[in-house]
């Protein structure tokens, strides 16, 4: 059995903890809050469910007990430079670490590598949502005159997205103002952005997300060879289920001494999986 | 550069062509027919094009020369014997197979692995076509009175396919004798089968073909997750494509000594491609 510490427990702590208990080859070492001490912990793998800017330090502290570690960071300009600051550290503790382990990036990025693979020349479009923006919500949250916020995404095809901005009114709070200063911040001024007053946001919110993957290319010489990657999802429970996955592929990879960092386009699919292999690839192959 | 001998020059030897003369780090290492002799080539990589039951018994000459082997074996359920067969035998020679490269199976057992993850529980179904079955074709023509014939598999959903006949009767066959063969015949017994006669069959000769993979299933314990895999492309250029992204991958492995045999669940995706690892990265996570 697979011991696996799950580190914060937010929403994606709780999904990572539902997905561990349900896989047959795993078992809970320990839920550990986000202030609590991890420095002398027994596990296999700590999956890393704090803050994506904190969860690099995290990382430091449980390799160097040389436990594996999986995270779903997810700032994508950040990535090699999170790869260089961990490598040589799961090597020289002899362990692995799986990073940007969600569904984008994440599994969305195995689909992106393998569509590319299969026509190399062409362009891939990642549509986002119907779902909300977790960035673009806490940014209208930190405008002046806004007691709550929902930003939610909107897929217009080719990579170009609507945001559509709810948002609860401090008492006293003018509207148009609030409106101006959404559209102004840096997070919005690039989209098409509509700002809608409600009464509740609450009342709105709603973990379904979405993708529509898209690629048009070549293959050899042939063109119009067409692709299409479509999920509509309960956005935590997903991130949960691949971080449980990697876990289990971190696992594996420790265990034939494949260490390093690791991205998911670096994983194979069978090391997602729990099964013996013969039977994997009669089922899957 | 990896160089690449193409073993067998039909459709699919002619579309792995055209793919690797695409490629920025290959090169034509020859180009070697049917009966040729392969028992003294000069090349990194061989890729099989040979007809799918007589592709072991070539790796085999292949991997004793320490040359690492790409084929798209397809027949489902004879590809674990065949890693048997192959797998001590590339770990002799120091030297790597990967088997059953095409798209079905090959990069469609990619998907099914990375959805088999993203939900652990659930049911994939595999929709082909609408594409010409190569398999039903020969048995259709095999069938007395049938001078040529073309089997088109249509997807009706839930991995149910119909089959369209197509042929051109012998001069004084009965259309109706020979409708009730086809339909007998083990191949066309278990679908619903239509046989329809035609002046020429070449005239509705068409290389398209798809895919629709579906998925719906569980994340921990949030049911209704959905994932939708489609594509519509020109068939051997997707197998040639196929093929030389995994010499490639073959290429990669053996550099790194992991030897043995695979099958496309068991590749990393980025070993498809070329590139350089941290630009790749980069672009697609």
């Amino acid at each position: 059995m697979i011991k696996v510490a799950i580190i914060g427990y937010g929403n994606i702590g709780r999904a990572v903890e539902e997905a561990a208990k349900t896989a047959p080859d795993m078992v809970l070492a320990g839920i550990y809050h986000h202030n609590d001490n991890i420095d002398t912990i027994n596990a296999d793998v700590a999956v890393l469910c704090t803050p994506t800017r904190e969860t690099p330090a995290y990382a430091e502290r449980l390799i160097k007990q040389g436990i594996a570690t999986v995270d779903s960071f997810d700032i994508h300009t950040r990535i090699n430079e999170v790869r260089h600051l961990l490598d040589p550290q799961d090597k020289a503790n002899k362990t692995v670490s799986i990073i940007a382990a969600g569904w984008d990036p994440g599994s969305d990025s195995m689909v992106r590598a393998l569509l590319a693979a299969l026509a190399p020349q062409g362009i891939t479009y990642t549509n986002f949502g119907p779902g909300r923006s977790m960035g673009h919500t806490v940014a209208a949250k930190a405008i002046q005159g806004v007691r709550n916020a929902l930003s939610m995404t909107i897929p217009l095809g080719t990579g170009i997205h609507r945001r559509m901005v709810y948002i609860e009114l401090e008492d006293g709070a003018d509207f148009k103002t609030v409106e101006a200063a959404i559209l102004a911040d840096d997070y919005f001024a690039h989209d098409e952005t509509h700002v809608i007053a409600v009464q509740s946001v609450d009342e709105l919110n709603n973990v379904a997300h979405g993708v529509n993957l898209v690629r048009s290319g070549v293959s050899g010489t042939t063109h119009n060879q067409r692709f299409e990657f479509n999920m509509t999802i309960n956005n935590p429970a997903l991130t949960g289920q691949v971080l449980v996955a990697c876990a289990r592929a971190a696992y594996k990879m420790k265990a034939r001494e494949q260490y390093g960092v690791f991205t998911m386009i670096e994983l194979a699919p069978i090391d997602l999986l729990y099964g013996e292999k013969e039977q994997l690839i009669k089922a899957l192959v």
